[in-house]
């Protein structure tokens, strides 16, 4: 099925909008999870590599019936080298299946050839020596959109070949995003993040579902909400992955402006609001983590309900 | 010592600007190298990883007294999952064994806390169960400044304090680059990759290094020698790395405007031109693809010394 429609359809059946960003960051996995694994495993990256991945199936079991989709940071498990990379692995495989949709944030970008390599690795098949075998396998992946369309189009081709999507970067939810992303065009009286709407729309404008969505989504943050108002009439027919709500400071009523006004069109992300859910609230400890997790999907699939 | 004066000494020592690109596609890897390996290895996987390490291995053998540096570029090893990655780590280490510079070319980028998990991992050190140990430890990482200052912050720190550096991209070798790096904006009047040039040399302008050049560098292709030269005026102090030359189009009269008038500043990439090499030229077979590699980066460095 088309990944635009492959994602609504999940979005409908879990009944909420959320993905699950699985940032794992060591110091903030539970001790009981991580002294296990030091006394199993010589090797301390493998223990933060087996620590990662028994603490992201823990929260996978915790939410894969509230929510469609979860959201890896390639870049917290790059810092374990192939240790972290097999905790990505295990941790896509294990999400894959109890039936969630797998988003790499990995904001991959690079020339035509070199992009091939990465949509191949993440989105397609891997030669390996005459065979072709599934690489990564996920389902979707970050693109960072500033090399234009040559940088772009290899992952469009996966896309179409294994009905796979990716989300290219059109206004982040860091402070000085606008720095750049900001400045306004002297042709067209547009921002740098308005042209990569545009752009982003029109090279999704050949490919889209049933749903009426493209399998080239964009990620808009909510931390911006005027922005994101203004990027949900430029782009009609693109799926918005947001980012921003929660540790980074948008509320609910920001990511509002983030939908389509039939409710439809946005996936909404949190990553250590649910995941480290249980540092931030008294009635829960390490030990109870997934219940601490649980409990916050539950909760913002309440107020996202609430919108509409 | 700073960044950007070992690479300057270097450049002065080696007699030569060029940077070797390890871009190591497995099907151009000469057939001996894989048949051994596949041989050896039961899991194809680890075949293609040790193909890769050997293949670079006798690549660096043949170019490390006449190169400064080497630029792996991560697509082509996280292409093999944690094969490729273990073959990334071992090549970078072999690299550095051999007195080469390292530069990453991974074209990082994600808002503050988590590009210092990426800083961290290729940069500095990771924190394992209350352990300081190094990661990656590349000497340099190519870089994506779309998120402006945030995304870039954390990179700096890493160089500040371990003499590190990286590679803000400007404008990018592929065709399609113009499409939204040559927007030209209402405020200044200058084009985006104007403006990312002038980022980029202020994010270094605290920073300079006794050969007066920043550890935040630039990467601006010899493809468009026009914008080359206009941004050579703009960042005096940036170091270029410059993709673009050989395979990908730029002749040597072109690469000529990457330089400062004293000749220095530039860092000449070739990737498939070199590594390659042995496929291009009937003297040469896979047996001997060093033989062809040494030529031709002999053959550079002469071209370049004419230039000066």
């Amino acid at each position: 099925m088309h990944f635009a429609d492959r994602l609504m359809e999940a979005i409908k059946v879990k009944g909420s909008p959320i993905c699950v960003g699985l940032d794992p960051r060591l110091n903030q996995i539970p001790d009981f999870i991580k002294k296990k694994w030091i006394a199993q495993e010589k090797n301390p990256w493998n223990a933060a590599g087996e620590s990662i991945l028994d603490f992201n199936k823990g929260i996978i079991d915790a939410i894969y019936d509230l929510a469609p989709a979860v959201k890896p940071q390639l870049a917290f498990y790059e810092l374990y080298g192939m240790a972290g990379i097999k905790a990505f692995q295990d941790t896509v495989k294990y999400a894959k299946e109890k039936g969630l949709i797998v988003i790499a944030d990995a904001k991959r970008n690079d020339v035509d050839s070199t992009a091939t390599a990465y949509s191949k690795a993440y989105l397609g098949l891997v030669e390996l020596f005459g065979e072709e075998v599934k690489g990564f396998d996920v389902d979707a992946l970050t693109v960072n959109g500033y090399l234009g369309y040559n940088g772009v189009k290899p992952f469009i081709e996966e896309c179409k070949k294994f009905e796979k999507g990716i989300f290219i970067l059109v206004k982040t939810s860091n402070p000085t995003s606008s720095e750049f992303q900001d400045v306004v065009s002297k042709e067209d009286n547009l921002t740098n993040y308005e042209i990569m709407a545009s752009l982003t729309e029109s090279w999704g404008a050949n490919d889209l579902g049933k749903s009426g969505y493209s399998f080239v989504g964009a990620v808009v943050s909510a931390t911006f909400p005027k922005a994101a108002e203004r990027l949900r009439v430029l782009m009609p027919n693109t799926i918005f992955l947001v980012p921003g709500y929660g540790a980074q400071g948008a509320k609910i009523e920001d990511v509002k402006f983030c939908f389509n006004k039939d409710g439809s069109g946005a996936l909404i992300n949190n990553s250590r609001g649910i995941i480290f859910a249980y540092m931030e609230d008294n009635k829960f400890s390490g030990e109870n983590y997934k219940e601490a997790a649980r409990n916050k999907v539950m909760e913002m699939k309440k107020s996202l309900s609430a919108l509409f």
